[in-house]
């Protein structure tokens, strides 16, 4: 029997899945919020290694504050170019000594940030198309955290919550993949298609409306023709790709606000609109999930850059959404489940103030009859808190 | 009878209020985040104004990219200083040229953010304690939108969409009028009360836990005894305002985080946290009604700072919530509504996509019964959606 | 009898005052370049001051390198505004914690480079026109120096020299004089005279062309007839100034490069070309003694904003032109000295590794007649060598 | 016979070789001064390619203003870290728009300095230890300069003067080959040899004391005794270096200020003191030829970065020297030669106000002799002024 304040009950309206309106909206990876949770992640998880590998722990430091200035361009047919380069200031606080040892907390901020770029965006020229700029203040030394191979269940240093929920509606899987299929393999095989997507899924009863603005690259665009091809093969993939996770009616709208008349398109030299006018920063965009989801409760705690070690709003967002799922896995009969981490300050992560499910059941099945095996599914998960701050620094759970 | 796609139906589930566990948060003006808001806030009103005061109307702008870096401290009893200053950085789009003429965009920006601090930071020294940069873009010249004597509605360019909720629970209303009498009377009467003031509320059922966060101002401050009797005042404070919105229990939390034995306490130089450690930018904090509702629907979108002729986030946003207070005042009966907007691109802006209500009834009310009433409110509010741009450019309505 | 190395020879040459061509140069306290001197020099000043105020003695500090990014603005008859500001990055070292106090560097130096500004630009609107910045690296610990009560002699850390001369030849004196005198008491009664003002002076034989460039302040300025009236006023003040230095025959030209034709002008908001596409940074404007002489040694040292205890460059240019000066003043028969200093690493600052004195006398006078008089003033004052620094510190010298 | 107004007279005093003391200083490619001189440079190179090869003839821009704001770095036995990364700021006004196409000003300068430094300096990892930014403002438009396949010459914008001489003395020959050598073979057969090289030659009568600061490269120092031995070998080959330009007595000192008692070295990660507290700015170092000679006239123009089309100041300066070493070459009898050139506002540039020519001639030989010779060779390269802006783009001349 556990001592934890784990409460489990039935959710008081329908499943989203039965509401009658649903929207759900996802910024794909070069998206510039998404650009900085990106960077601002891949720069925690350097920081949080080279701790780990001079210290044997991870001391404090904050990444959360990306800023993104976007540049300007002029997309052509067959190859534009950046005419300013974007601007992205890394901004955070990192323990730059310790123990009476330096530690090069801004280069490493740099390398980790230029790296992240290289893999994920091949139209953006690192050497002429961004400016990678880094600012960090000292952390407080008082806040230093210790989180090594003894694996220590820090006390939660503030007063946050965490949600989640499982599993994703039909909606929501196709959000979801659709982004990351055409960011991904899309992609790869069709280089046209740039790493800023942006998708929106609305739906209405049991039509399913999927609305998706793709940063065509304009290297491999011949002429307005091409450009419309590229469009409409862009729609069949996405509406080939919906039918995995529906039975319903879907319509795929693609670059919708393109005028062709006008030869006003959606053209981009980058692959991303930060080459021109949108700017873009941390915590503004996906939750944790993946996903902005205006049917569910959401936590406007921005989690990519966080420290994964102590920072109770990001450990509380990511391990709510395993929760959720790994409760949906491991016990029969839920149709969704809502799980909420409140933190005590000042007690361990691993006791929040109060942890909270609600539950939709299948039909014919009571909460009272899986109520036990929710508790205990979520007692696990909570005992093994720590694994968040691993996975996270491992770059196995996705912030953004 | 309107042509509006207006929805009325009733809520699926429990009204917040009864909900069993319900949390609601507040960051107050000074903390770094909201201070993001105010500033873009601000000089988005200020570009508008002088839009319409050189061409009537209001031209192409976003500055909703405020970033805050934090600066260095050393508070001492009796006073202490500033170390490095505060650096905020405004970025943003904005129309520079227009019929031939230069508009001065940026100083104009400068001039608002630096009035912003200078009348709500009574503790900051803006000489000295806050370095002020702007750095905007050109907009593209095609967006340039107009909005003038005629109040033309403008079309939706995006797919967006805005939630809004009335009356405010108990427990909101207490963390909300919390913050502002805090920084509001009781700071003007108490100069030790600095503006960071973070509120947190916590119901489970009857029970409302009220955490506090207060940015003490060191010049106020003598010693550690005089520290303890500023706490001891806002909670005796804060426990009367509280009995003003609610009958239930509720327990008053200031400043927990401190620890007394350490002298570890919440001393500021500034009265806000930006002056050490603590970074920000906008639309991470409060959403455009004040708060963060973690029980309700809520939109990811950035508010301050946008342009209010154009983007529908924006206006949405506000709206929903100018909508739902006033189906509330004029409709009697209602328990709990909620609103949701979701733009059509291409069309008018006052003709949303879809425009739903949930509303739950009080006892003997039937959804039905007053429907009609509700339809008719709402598409009075819709018709009027120029307003909602009107009241933001004059300051009426606030956005965080 | 002294022991220092100090060598007094004639000159090979003839006097400046005899060569067949000299040139002359003074750049205005608001040239861009000099806005760069004046706001490290007082930087530098506040800084001495503050170490001095805490410590009793200067610590570590360089503040030699302001850099400012000139505005973008829009100047009209009866008064124009500036476009986008103009950008002022203050950069350099200082301690900033010492016996383990710290020490608010950078909001000092932000505070004293505004007030330098407020005092001296009364066109320039600090709130808008201007965007100070500051960005201070922590000098080395162990450079830290001192300079207290006791007055010790620093040793030198660096092999640098310095250059000096005196009397002022005629084009010398009428080149400094009319830009003092311009920005000083004539601007105070006609504030179209902006602080810009450039004095080229060339001499050929007895005939002296002085070559003024001076921004005018567009509020001041009705129309082009005014601005013609104002550039008349100019050249007839300037003329009058010379006759007061000079028996030779001068021309004054003002604003040579105006286009009446095309009303291409001279006209600012502010007073300064740093308004628009002008930038400028410290050290590449005059010299020590505050003009650019190329028919005399020169010295390339940057000497505004350097540390005047231990910066040997700066102290040992500002120390040959108060020694040649003070040996004119001192000495009879002295019709042109040049002092070279060079320092010794390692060595007190006031033992130089060569000190000499190049020497044209009056008719009638031989080297040999004043040699123990000119060494034995040149003793005296390196003697005194940290009066400089004192001076420095307390605003008596002029660095540009 | 020309109409050109050419002086050609005999130098009032000594030659400098002559001269009691001599002082002569070049700061090497790596010095940070250099190193904004080297980027400006190389930047206005890319960009005057850049409109010549689109538009046929060179636009307008200035890019002299390049800020470095130095690191910190933790240097150590067999390699150390960059801590905190250099802060390079490109500066400048550049044609963004030319007829209607848009100029890529930016990211072409941000290719050529980061490629500048890629050849430049092997210690240095672009990728994290410095961030190179850029900042350019628009030139106006009336600015537009014209030079093309016609290359006609040029008016004159602005009262400027360019100075050289030659023959290099024997001190300067030490000076400027010493630094030369030092990072050009010696560097490559010895990695341990950075690239912040700074040379001071100091001849008193027969002797010359050249003074070497090497910033030694830590990765390829084991110990102590590994430095010292790096040392040793630099002075050995300066030493025989020098014996390759004068029969004097020569003695060569190495990183005087090291303290091996204290083990305080001049050790770096990159190769340059940029890396740790010393910030740099275009301008402040060597002359156009390369050196700083006080006992010659200078200028104080900042030659690299100007555009080599119309900048005055930059033409004068090279065109000096390139004129004095040109006479020396073809004229006999020449110990020393000094050219001096004034501008005259609105004239053609290879039509200055003033072209004079100070001359020591070799025993023997009275400047009559050999006057209209001079005068000739200086005419031709008058005529031929455009060969310098020539030159400059590609590169063949050096600027600093």
């Amino acid at each position: 029997m556990t001592e934890r304040n784990i409460h489990v009950a039935p959710e008081s309206g329908l499943a989203v899945e039965e509401q009658n309106v649903e929207i759900v909206e996802r910024k794909g990876i070069g998206h510039p919020d998404s650009i900085c949770d990106g960077v601002a992640e891949s720069v925690s998880r350097a920081l949080a290694q080279t701790y780990i590998d001079r210290f044997g722990k991870v001391l404090h430091y904050n990444t959360d504050e990306t800023q993104l200035v976007a540049g300007t361009a002029a997309p052509a047919y067959g190859g534009g170019e950046v005419l300013e380069p974007i601007y992205l200031l890394v901004v955070g606080r990192a323990t730059k000594t310790y123990d009476g040892e330096r530690i090069p907390a801004e280069t490493i901020a740099l390398r980790a940030a230029r790296e992240y770029l290289g893999e994920n965006f091949p139209h953006l020229d690192l050497g002429t198309d961004i400016v990678v700029d880094v600012e960090f203040g000292e952390g407080s030394g008082d806040l230093q955290t210790v989180f090594g191979e003894e694996e220590v269940v820090p006390n939660a240093n503030d007063t946050s919550y965490g949600v989640g929920h499982a599993p994703f509606s039909e909606t929501e899987q196709i959000v979801a993949n659709t982004e990351r299929s055409l960011t991904g393999e899309y992609a790869a095989d069709n280089p046209v298609v740039g790493q800023d997507v942006k998708v929106m899924g609305k739906r209405e009863g049991d039509h399913i409306d999927v609305t998706v603005a793709v940063a065509m690259v304009d290297e491999y665009v011949g002429d307005l023709d091409e450009y419309k091809q590229a469009v409409e093969d862009v729609r069949h993939y996405v509406a080939d790709l919906a039918t995995e996770y529906t039975d319903r009616d879907v319509s795929v709208h693609v670059n919708t606000a393109d005028d062709y008349e006008e030869e006003s398109i959606y053209l981009t030299v980058t692959g991303t609109s930060a080459e021109q006018g949108d700017d873009g920063s941390v915590g503004r965009g996906n939750r944790a999930n993946g996903l902005i989801t205006p049917n569910r409760p959401m936590s406007m705690e921005a989690t990519s850059g966080k420290n994964p070690v102590n920072h109770i709003g990001k450990i509380y967002n990511l391990l709510s959404t395993e929760i959720a799922q790994s409760v949906v896995a491991e016990v029969d009969g839920i149709r969704q489940i809502q799980i909420r981490l409140l933190s005590q300050i000042g007690s361990p992560i691993d006791q929040p103030h109060v942890a909270d499910a609600m539950v939709v059941t299948d039909e014919g099945v009571a909460v009272g009859d899986i109520e036990a095996e929710v508790r205990a599914a979520m007692d696990a998960e909570l005992a093994d808190v720590t694994a968040v701050t691993r996975k996270v620094i491992e770059g196995e759970l996705s912030t953004f």
